[in-house]
Formats: C-alpha cells, structure tokens, sequence
C-alpha cells in the first residue's frame, strides 16, 4: 500500500473535524489525490453496527460488549473504505481511530488499555496510522467551547463528567509517550487560523519527509 | 460464582442439541438447579448483533469483522445470562460457546486460532467453562444425518464443503489436546442412547467429583 493514512485525534472540542476538513480542502487544491472519513462512514455493516451500540434501549450494554462493536465497526469501515484508498495511493485523513478507543473505552472507562488494544490489533491487522495528530487542549477548554457552540448538537459524551474527559485527555498523554514516531501533537488552545496553519505545515511536512 | 458451567461442542450433525435437552431434563429431574441457554439465547442485544451477522445482505462482511460480532454477542449473552445463573449456583449448560468460534472462525476460516483466542479471552474475561462436552464424529457421518433430517432446516454452515467440516472436527481435535482438562470427548457415532447414557455419566461423574 503506498498511500498514507493519517488520524486526528484528542478530546471533545478540540477542533479536530473542523481542522480535518481544512487540511482535505488544503491538500485537495495543491493537488494531492485525498480522501476524509470517518467511522462508520456511511459503511453498510459499520452503520448497522452503530445502530446496536447507540440504541437507547440498550442500556444493559456491558463496557466489553461495546468495545467489541466498536472494534467491529472499525475493521469493516478500515477493509471497505480505508484499505482500498490506501492502495490507489491516496492520503486518508480520517477523524479518530484506534486512539480514540484506547483512551475512552481502555482508560477512561477501565477497560484496560492493553486489553483494548489487543482487540483492535485483531481488528486492524497490520494497518496502524502512519501518522496521528493529536489536538491537545485542557478538556475544560474543550467543554467550554461546545457549551459556547449553540450550532453543535451535544452528543453522549460531551454529557460525560468533566472527571471522565480529564481522564480521556491524561490517556492521550500517556499514548503520545508510548508512540512518540506516530504520533504529533499540537497545541489546540491557540486561535483556529494557528492551529490549522500548524496542522497543515505538520502533514506537508510528513509528505515531504 | 459456585454454580457450574457446562458447553457442548462439535461439528454440525453430532447430536449436541438433542442430548443437551436430554441431560437438562435428566438433571432437573434428579433435583439440581439447572438451565439451558445457546446465543444469542433471546438477550436484546446479542440477538441484534447476531441479525447483522446474518443478514444476506451483508455479504461484504469481513471475517475478523464477524468474528469479533459473535464475541461481543457472546459477552452479552454471557453477562445478561451465564453469570447471574451461575452467581445463583446453577448449573448451566450451553450448546456451543468459545471453542466454536476457535475451531469455526480460528481454525476453518483461516483466521487464526490463538488470534481469534485473544480476542475472546477479552469478551469472556475470567468464565471459562468449568467442563466441555465435545461429541467427536467424522464430520461426513454428521452431514448425512443432516441431509436425512427432514424436519431439520439447514443453515449457512450445514451447506459449507466437506473440507470445511472436516478442517472443524480437526480444530477440535487440537482444542482437546490443549485443554485436556477441560474437555472431554464422547464418540457421537454411537447410537443416541448410547451417546446420552456416555454423557449423563460423564457430567454427574463430574459433578459428584
């Protein structure tokens, strides 16, 4: 596969599907063959899969169970979508991965990070993100900004305690030690123009390593 | 948990659905607490993700991506059923559980018996069965039965090749030599009686141990 697949990851409100659809638009004119997505992206099964862990109903769902469907979702939306994009040499940019559940379902609901991974690993095969960028940002910050944003509509997990995204936020320092070649962080407190122009002089930088 | 957990196991056409219903009603008879269950065993949840197993449409569906749905089935159903039943002493004994999914999806579809292993380890934390009835046949004896049932309905494994079958009964074959404790086989090509006097035997043995 000579395509490169790269991830934006961090907490809730941090800008990342904002600054993802910059850096497409970025790289789409400089003429660079690119795709963005995200799970389950419209992917038959994945969608299906999605419909199971959001029901309401489901409020007997067990933490496992869930980790289990979401890692599904990930490999059928990775083999459908991201796989073959990959191999036309396209650049995916795709708006949270693997991280997301190591440092939700792994760390911040006790999981285990080493357990989930070993799960997604499964899901995954051979295919970790060449590159992850990561929007670091005091989760208060982020809390706020989707407070202040009357356009966004909350979903589960902005409700979460301030406890819960402060311990997503610690689970995403701790990634960023164990994988210090993938993954980039940027500081996601500056203005939206810095951190984009930050994000893109990131990417271009990787494209011309 | 002080109940007992009981899995039978082995290719299609063996006989296990029949002789469980046997043992269930022989136990209940001589007085013990017991249940019967398979999954999704009628848990909102693992009858959901079992529907988009199955769904013919879903003929995309990549195996780790079935593979990991039927371990996330199999945590609800153990969680919502297994658990509390065993929590509450009972003995409780499910047609097919773990090894189906080593020997079917590990083993038969290539995907990987100690990969496919992990992954369920994961969904089924610290509950192993206690025992494991496996009904050892040549998996050709099996399908002739199948095909001579006519009240049976086959099903999406029954119309799987010979080969396929056969590359089942030798995963379990290696599953018994790797839990020599745990399982125990009984030869299934006996007559019915035969086979449910051998497996009567064998779980009160085990229960009087």
């Amino acid at each position: 596969m000579n395509g490169l697949f790269i991830t934006f990851e961090g907490v809730e409100g941090a800008g990342k599907t904002t600054v993802l659809s910059y850096i497409y638009q970025e790289l789409e004119q400089k003429g660079y063959d690119v795709i963005k997505t995200r799970e389950p992206g419209g992917i038959e099964i994945s969608e299906k899969i999605r419909e199971v862990i959001l029901d309401k109903n489901h409020t007997a769902m067990d933490g496992r169970t869930e980790a289990l469907l979401y890692a599904a979702a990930r490999r059928q939306h990775l083999v459908e979508r991201v796989v073959p994009a990959l191999k036309e040499g396209q650049i995916v940019l795709c708006d949270r991965f693997i991280d997301s559940s190591l440092a939700y379902q792994g760390y911040a609901r006790d999981l285990g990070m080493d357990e989930v991974y070993t799960v997604n690993k499964f899901a995954i095969e051979n295919c970790m993100p060449d590159l992850t960028v990561l929007f670091s940002l005091d989760p208060k910050f982020g809390l706020k900004r989707i407070a202040d944003n009357k356009g966004r509509e909350q979903n589960r997990l902005d409700l979460e305690k301030v406890s819960f995204h402060e311990k997503v936020a610690e689970a995403y320092r701790i990634l960023e030690d164990r994988f210090p070649k993938r993954i980039r962080s940027i500081d996601a407190s500056q203005s939206l123009e810095s951190v984009q122009n930050e994000c893109l002089h990131l990417i271009e930088s990787y494209l011309n390593r």
